[in-house]
């Protein structure tokens, strides 16, 4: 827990009382106290939740230390690069250099944020919830006109046989490993998952993927495809469509038994993690009485209201998407109505992310296949085409696969120029409804992009068309390519695929 | 030369003849392309410009390995790093790889998609501009309606004495070095200058920049003390105020005489670059009779129409800013004008950026300084905040300095954690106008974060308030951080300082 002294006085009535400190609760109160209101935080552990604990702020660095150790492999010896021992790197000697600096610095960061910048009054503890006005914190009782639960969410897990064994881990364990597993088996293979699974390989973790059904569902095809050929390139084994029925051990994990294919098959491992998703925190609230949705989630309407008046769910417990975004706009939203505004949250053209180190993948808005589910018309914008080079050999050029050399930018313009032609440092796609012009979605995978995926929600929405785009200022060279691929094409009054 | 047949044939007129396929004229043909009219390149060289031979894709690639080579020194044997022996790393070895891939592997591209995907005729050969609407390329004489001047620049050259030794560079000779200079002098702290700086530091080079005025002159104050400290932390020596008398060397370089603070000095060094700026190559319009400017710029209106009807100007030729994204506009200007629209080329708002490896800087706007000039009541939101710890350990994290934490993302992330405190991270600002809570100015040192301020120029053009960005969906972790910044005192109703 923080070491910080409370700054909540119990001789006043807040405006309302955020269980939780994280990402929802965070943001909800600091915009609460700007509206002029009293919040009050009440947070057992540290503000900002999972985030820099174990989410997103962790994933980035362990995302990079797996982009870094698996370009020091590729790059070693090639062109200027010395050779590199790689050979006992650790993977949990890095979790450690987290543990001991990254979730403190996070922390502090955050509460510095929230107390000392914004003057947001913490009550640090367990909170117990006497009624919908009374919170009571290490015995003492804070009064608040109005609740609002960010409570977050924990690991799903699915209930399989020997999940209780040593060496079964969830997300939370990541950054607490304190060694190195030969072989690990994850069980699910979602944008948790993948993650995950490309963390680890670098590091030389044999890593296995099994997902009962089908790998980032919700992704593009080309993206899929691309993803997964590059992280079987990387020694990921991937499998779709198993059933995991047992984990195997007398006391620590040795194995995973599943069905592939119809037949019964052991993954040897010494360590599994369970990737399958989130079940949202909601037990606190049971006793206002609240709406429990089947998903274990606090029932919510778009106000970010529960079924009693007064009190609000916002962030993971109040259900999927589970975006930090998400999580954050919705604790803002109860604040405002907390005030007598009359907002309601949105959840249109939200932007997806994961990381597949060492690049990024990243989308908005529709697939190519749901595009032209949906339109008459559609055309896509796509690098890299063509086919590629049967054989790639390092620091080599082939001619005639020109429609290979980009994407580029930042360290994945060196995989590229190391290995051209072998389609391992990018793609992207921009798919457009071909009659009115206007973008219906973007996927990307690659380096530096991600940020723009977050301006291009807000401009789809406002009908964003490839002629807007066309008049942008691009920063050149850039990751994402779709200013300056649009600007080619954006002089045709019929348009056609560029790819 | 491209090897690539002329897909041109002198028996038609064509609408526009565009002499040179560089950004802009590439651009422009494209679009007139687009627009149904029959555009034809004349391109000596090949297509896309100085762009991958010594410019954008260039220095994309060469500041990557400078940031490799920077956080190698950085990292090695700390945390799961393994040991990294950096002597003999060669900077010329890393111009072979580009030489032999790089340079080949974006020509082939943008002739593919100039050429191949949209079809536009390439005569290849030098141009002679006979008339107005003549070009004569290898003995053949092509007809069009519009002629469109696009032949780019060339390295200005100050005129110092000893600039004809051997070893006095330009941007040009960067990719073309094929040995390790010891020491090198830069001629110029402007931001080709800073950026050349820093990717030839990390590779042992000494280096020292020589500027006459101030270095880095348009940017934040904020960001040049930061960029300053960092350089100066990699051991470059920044000179500002000097005036350079005379390249000393026999033969060869052998030192650079400047006047510092009133005193005669001597650089020893064995190799120099001028880095003073662009010069625009007008002179092949010279028989058309077009009015030429005193920087040798074509003088163009705002429809990129030069002085004389049916003759435009577009790119660095048609002079500052010489960034790419206003050439590949001012291609699209001029070919909408041939078309008869009434196009005007638009400079507000456009995104600076250089590399300042392992980092990058972008900005767009206004600094703090200018705001503060032109606004009543300004405001910013800045990271990092307050002191820095007195010392940095690596792998340390100091307590008390929770405003050091941010910004991160990717590698920077790691430079964060293994530095805690030192600030070789990055920093952000936003400079908002707080009487309107309209953003002013945005300004980033960083990675991953450039891209952002491709869609930020266009929405600070449409009045982009602080309350329209708490609205946004980021995705999490970002490099920029203004979303999750501004959503935090986006509530207030009279904004005020978040530093």
């Amino acid at each position: 827990m923080s070491n910080a002294a409370s700054n909540a006085p119990n001789n006043v009535e807040y405006d309302a009382i955020f269980v939780g400190g994280g990402a929802s609760g965070r943001f909800g109160s600091c915009f609460l106290q700007g509206l002029g209101k009293k919040p009050l935080i009440v947070e057992m552990d540290h503000l900002g939740g999972e985030c820099h604990k174990c989410r997103c702020a962790f994933e980035n660095f362990v995302a990079d230390q797996a982009a870094m150790a698996d370009c020091l492999r590729l790059y070693s010896g090639k062109s200027w690069y010395p050779e590199i021992n790689l050979k006992g790197i650790s993977h949990s000697r890095a979790m450690k250099t987290y543990r001991d600096v990254g979730s403190r610095a996070f922390a502090d960061a955050m509460e510095f944020q929230t107390v000392k910048q914004l003057g947001v009054a913490v009550a640090w503890g367990q909170a117990k919830i006497i009624d919908k006005n009374t919170v009571e914190v290490n015995g003492v009782k804070y009064k608040g006109k109005n609740m609002v639960i960010a409570t977050g969410s924990r690991p799903m897990m699915p209930g399989i046989k020997g999940d209780k064994l040593e060496n079964v881990w969830t997300y939370r364990d990541h950054p607490n490993m304190t060694w190195d597993p030969k072989k690990i088996v994850l069980v699910g293979g979602g944008k948790i998952g993948m993650g995950k699974a490309s963390m680890f390989a670098p590091f030389g973790i044999d890593v296995t993927v099994l997902e009962k059904y089908t790998c980032m569902p919700k992704w593009d095809a080309d993206v899929r495809e691309f993803v997964f050929r590059n992280m079987k390139m990387r020694g990921i084994k991937i499998h779709e469509g198993v059933e995991v029925k047992e984990i195997l051990g007398k006391t620590k994990v040795e194995g995973v038994k599943a069905i592939v294919d119809g037949k019964e098959q052991i993954f040897e491992c010494d360590a599994v993690m369970i990737t399958s998703g989130l079940t949202p925190n909601s037990e606190i609230a049971k006793p206002l009485g609240v709406e429990i949705g089947r998903g274990n989630e606090i029932v919510v309407n778009d106000k970010m209201e529960t079924s009693v008046p007064g009190v609000y769910a916002v962030g993971d417990v109040a259900g999927p998407p589970f975006f930090m975004a998400c999580a954050r706009k919705e604790g803002m939203t109860a604040a405002k109505n907390i005030c007598g505004e009359n907002a309601v949250m949105d959840y249109e053209l939200i932007p997806d992310h994961t990381y597949i180190s060492p690049l990024e993948a990243t989308m908005i808005g529709l697939t190519e296949t749901e595009a032209r589910a949906k339109y008459k018309n559609v055309i896509c914008i796509k690098v890299p085409v063509g086919e590629r080079p049967p054989e790639v050999k390092p620091e080599e050029y082939q001619e005639g696969y020109a429609g290979n050399a980009l994407p580029v930018c930042g360290r994945m313009h060196t995989l590229n120029l190391l290995y051209f032609g072998a389609n391992m440092n990018g793609m992207l796609k921009a798919v457009v409804n071909a009659d009115t012009r206007e973008y219906v979605g973007f996927h990307h995978v690659g380096d530096g992009a991600k940020v723009a995926f977050q301006y291009l929600g807000y401009l789809m929405k406002k009908g964003w068309k490839v002629d807007d785009m066309a008049q942008l200022n691009e920063v050149f060279l850039n990751a994402e390519h779709f200013i300056q691929l649009s600007r080619l094409i954006a002089g045709k009054k019929k348009l056609t695929d560029f790819k």
